[in-house]
């Protein structure tokens, strides 16, 4: 993996990923995201199922979005990356890179925001637990990356 | 409605329901079919949610199957229709039709088999207001139409 | 329709809509936008599969996203609302409101971005008939609302 | 890969896999049946692309279905194996198990019946090769197993 990445999933792109223009279908990459985000969260011990017992709050959506750069393919091989993008007070974003393994290209890239709330609904602050972990494999994207 | 039909939903096959064979995704009908069922729970006012409460036990999928007679082809307006398709001592089988509504041909038929169970995991009988709400647009199919 | 409204489609949140945290799955109003716009562009004339042969270009998507104010629970009944959000020399952006009908409340905003582009892939403008088309119900809404 | 087994596909149910019942989607695993087979046909040279180019036919679903034994949790590490379940002349079934990493136990298993078609959509013979594919793992299992 490469500098940066928290997480990452490998799928191929298949029928039920694509429509009937023969490529990959505009929302087909969300799922894939959760999948990568969740999986990541799951083996590091902090499912979104445990964060309630864990730090008396839980996170929920707050954006989600995805730019498209080169169509995927039927049978193209993808490699799907987790970054953290940005990380604020109560809210984090973490991005996703959908590579295509052919030849390394980005075709995709989308994230995800969420934000820590407590049982009243309100914002509270991103648990120190949490922090470290989104921090784990370098700072965030965009303060790496300022062009991006 | 027909006779018979406990509940319907009419919808136009768009491009995340088709692949790139330009036709309908094979498992496409299967969110359709839970769709409709689910609605009709909850508008009989026996939502998933409630059954616990109501009954002290609650279904489980067991089975769910399609067959497919002709091709959907993307933008075909289908009406789904739910019957009562079997009806045992634990269990009942509610049956799908996909109907092209351009000509009224049945174009792919599935079912979704249920078993009530109790808190450990046990099958106990269908609950006795279930029953009533699953007969009342008449009898199972499977008695009306032998030769299904 | 309120004023702007291109399209609309109304559905209720259902299983296959949410997840364990019982609320809607953060994916799950994607396929629903994009029934919306494929509906619209349908029932106009220009569908997806119709656009190479009456402008001898096509459209691709550039980018998606969408904002969660309300969680959505389950068995909500929602109305999906298309607005044009913007209209450039090549690409377009249709923005979808999930208003729950129980009471008017947008609980998320969501947005496709769609390009132009000949067969060598390069963007083009924007056929006349399809601004025309978009247009139809009144300005892009950026230039309405320019708080939004 | 256990004796019989012609592909097979690990992943970890997500939050887009299940349902606020906190348990597997009843119709998660359809998409991933699908994904097993087609990537095996991918692999195989005969992607469902490149059947008509190859034999002049090609295939369409004609049925498809699932038994659910144990309800699959959140987070659960499944391998979706695929075997050859019957062959006929026309027509041939693979069968799909998912199998819970964990302890090894069958929680669901389903099937996929495909039927090979010319351009007019009359059904015509399995093509040898095919056959020759379908069968290089062993007979078909409902040959092996009469009990099943």
């Amino acid at each position: 993996m490469s500098d940066g990445v928290l997480h990452r999933l490998e799928y191929r792109l298949s029928y039920g990923d694509c429509d009937p223009a023969g490529i990959v279908y505009y929302a087909a990459y969300y799922p894939w995201m959760e999948r990568v985000y969740n999986e990541w969260c799951y083996l590091q011990g902090i499912g979104s199922d445990r964060m309630a017992d864990l730090w008396g709050c839980y996170t929920n959506s707050r954006a989600s979005g995805c730019e498209y750069r080169k169509p995927g393919q039927l049978f193209d091989l993808l490699g799907c990356e987790m970054h953290l993008d940005r990380i604020g007070t109560t809210s984090y974003t973490v991005g996703f890179d959908q590579i295509r393994q052919a030849d390394g290209v980005v075709i995709a890239a989308g994230f995800m925001t969420l934000v820590f709330m407590n049982e009243q609904r309100r914002p509270v602050p991103v648990p120190e637990q949490m922090r470290d972990k989104l921090l784990q494999a370098g700072p965030a994207r965009a303060e790496r990356t300022p062009a991006r």
